[in-house]
């Protein structure tokens, strides 16, 4: 069964960006496995990832990259997992570049981008995408949902506080 | 089981792009039914299609949208299963609010976005996830990416043949 | 009669900013409420605060939200009452994601988006619709302009005064 | 009472764009005058329409322009009515400047944009402003609201026409 | 005769980017008068500056904004003397909208833009303008490139120095 | 005396844009000469207009230029002359490269940039420039004035033969 | 001796603008080959042209690509020989997703990047490299230069005809 | 024999930025020269520096600058030498403007344009451009690729420690 999460980033600075990702599987108790990879230093390992990954039991990849981000397009050429990209803001375009790199790919080849530094939302989707055969998952994603909704109400206390001390 | 894609539109102006996304769909042999429906003019059809999606049988649900584009994420807002966003080129921005406003979505919310009119690609991202349960299917993308190699070389026979027109 | 302006934002975080439009509400008089609200965590609170907007008093809506920004269209949506909506500068793309989302809305939809993090222009906007049926409000925006005036005239004293300090 | 719009465009040639803002304010039973001036080559003449709107029975300016786009922030710098502004597609940057010319007001002097070329969306604000105090209109937009369910729901047979030519 | 330079700011907040363009005019020896004026706070003292300014002996104006930056614009609508635009780097879109509102005039209507904060090039094309009629100010201008060669020549030593340190 | 101005375009494919600057001097009578010349393929000749312009009896510089379009520079490095840059639309990214490029000259060097493919309102900044040494220009100039204020007046017309053929 | 020319693009539909990159090449009298090759499609075909083309005596190689344009990026990954990328103007994005894709590479794996749609320039480019090694290739380059010059003056006697007819 | 390399820097504060240019020279054995010169404030010298490139033994011209960002295209209009430009992230638009003034050259004078502040990868596509004629470079090349592999290992390892102290 494909029930596990490969994360693949370009390097270790990107870790303080994804480990939100990380710890929301967590959270949702999903198995994961990260990498450190790049489509330009590393090439054949990052085929090599891809290309193993449905046989070791990986049901979705979550890669991340900054700049010209090709890591996700390229993994998903070797794959037929679900990739999803997370386009990392870094350099001068502030993280537009990642996302054009991540979100423009030609027809054949898709990666489910989520938004730039939405290494959380990856989680999430991955976790979304592995509910469908795990009625365990989609219960905690309603779970998560609720939870959604009580920080909400947390927030409007906190407003209202903030508003007592502003009159 | 939930094996059938959803696709919503927000207009049927948007049918002349989405139709590469049925028919990809149709070429996988996986089932689909199509709606219009808007965020803004019809927001509780909207939610209702959501929250019934997983119930009806629908594994992925696929939106479409220009100019605000909230189809997608709201959509997303009401259900657990995956959402395949659709940035159709529209209006002056061309595509770039479409864009923006699917793939920003806030932590807790995702939406799997694609390249703007990128239609068909969100018909193979919705084959790859549902072929996590269901092998004929995983089958069906590795022959599909056979066939774009065949594709590549039969391209390369053109281009032979311009190149030999050229001279 | 209408005449409380109803402020709902994304976030509590949103406050530092929205601050200023509440600040800008009581020194022109004008009663509001405040609420923490979110169109893709809590889509129904929204959807309930719009659609009781107008039975409880209120006669504009006021929604900040940043990143994807779908909460001023979801509200307008549910609501005949004009929604003036105030983009906010946050994430990668420091706020033009949120204008463009909040801006381009389809037809039949409207949203009056002022400028990015604009929130005290949001709250005089508030103020010069209720003004049509107040003439003491239309009479304090007329201070309120006359107040610029003067606000100019201090700031070329200052001016001077720096100018003096360089020569 | 001040119950009619006054519709402000840089040029005759806005018409084509602007004929949707008057035909639905017309749709709604809204008085309206229309008036070519411009910020730059009548620079009085747009002072004196903003500074005569609100005596001469006018609720809201619309004002459209294209490029720099000073016009609607001119007309809300001269009055306290509320002053909607609808950023037209023209020249190389195809609305982008008319767009933040328009949005991007400093405070104390706030325009209501909607879209680029959102001549409709203008109108129906205007009419939700002026509908405050008037329930023939406010049960206008109501009716409006209900209309948009059922083009929606014709788009759908239309979407299933296509579909079934489609197979 | 029209020698002096009027130069124009939106605010004084905007004085640490102008202080550059002032003493640049010292430096050449330039006449000039600064007034702090706002085309949207006091749009009537804004047209009175610029009809008056040829009378006054003004040869040029110089004008610094950000955000809708509308002031050079409505300033050149308002004189025939040569109007020079500083957009201001200001808030969430860094000058962008300054740029874009006063660069894309109407025709009939120009504004000499120069460089986002560019506050000394603003003097040194006022210089270069009030230099047609001033021998003695297109002497201090060559000197002034004279003066450029011998900075690069400068700066040239300062990397050699650097180089030194690195090995 | 210096009072004619030199027009040079990168190449004749300019020519139907700035067509519009060469009639509005012939319509204001100063003289000009215009000469292809480019950065790129012709720096030698570029240096060599630029250097001779002054004592040839030109008082200002008008350059046209796409893409990178670094005529405008080039030229204000080599003249002690005010140059108008005009950038031209061309291209995939349409003139915002020309924009960036003329306006975002380094401190010592300006170039009084105009609108994108802003051929006429080159011709009357440079009208502008040179009417401050000659008062017939500068009454020509506040002709034209009253003629664009015409010119409104006669669009105003046109509108309401729009309107009346509307209802 | 590596002194040939390896053209890869993504697709035979890059032909018409990378014509002008092959009749470059054949007017200096460089040897080429073009291949149809995808980074997406074709991942391993590639990898093993880049590999390869040292070896089998391509000296540089020039890669086009649009959209999400990882091609150049990859083929630089798998070889030391210089990488010429060509961004192809292609869908919504208008080439502006291809130009950072390709050009904002990571540190390591340069990509000599083009002119959108600037097929001519990357042939020049790539034959300023081999004429490093080739000194009659270099005299073809000073040549060529010099008939960059007689199109100058060509164009600037096409431009006196249109004058000719402007009066 | 062509085997150095001409480093060109508009002032000495891009230094920060090309010492790692510089370095990675160094670290390659590849002989160079830094010499700082502006396309605006010193032409002759740049146009001097690039015509007698080649005579002193450079093989390859490295250029960076920011804002307008003229250096690399007027250098190479001056040389057959490759160019490569270096666009420097500066001001209000954080080198987008750098970027496009120097990749978007017109036909017939190239620039190879590496990413914003990629002044490393200058030095690579420069050792790359050599090393066709001098297989000791194409080796130290060969072993810089071999090196990444061994980096992006490390970085493994780093993750993994971050990971285990996450748990």
């Amino acid at each position: 069964m494909r029930n596990k999460v490969l994360i693949v980033m370009g390097s270790d600075s990107d870790f303080p960006i994804m480990k939100a990702c990380i710890s929301t599987l967590v959270e949702f108790n999903v198995a994961y496995e990260a990498k450190v990879c790049s489509a330009h230093r590393t090439p054949d390992q990052a085929i090599r990832l891809a290309r193993g990954a449905a046989e070791q039991g990986f049901g979705v990849i979550i890669a991340a990259a900054g700049l010209a981000a090709h890591l996700p397009g390229i993994l998903s050429a070797c794959t037929t997992l679900p990739v999803i990209g997370v386009p990392i803001k870094a350099g001068a375009l502030a993280g537009t570049d990642a996302l054009y790199s991540i979100v423009q790919m030609p027809s054949g080849v898709p990666v489910a981008t989520v938004a730039i530094d939405g290494a959380e939302n990856a989680a999430i989707l991955a976790v979304e995408i592995l509910a469908l055969q795990d009625e365990r998952l989609a219960q905690r994603l309603l779970d998560h949902k609720t939870k959604m909704i009580e920080s909400v109400q947390a927030r409007q206390q906190n407003l209202e506080a903030k508003l007592h001390d502003l009159h």
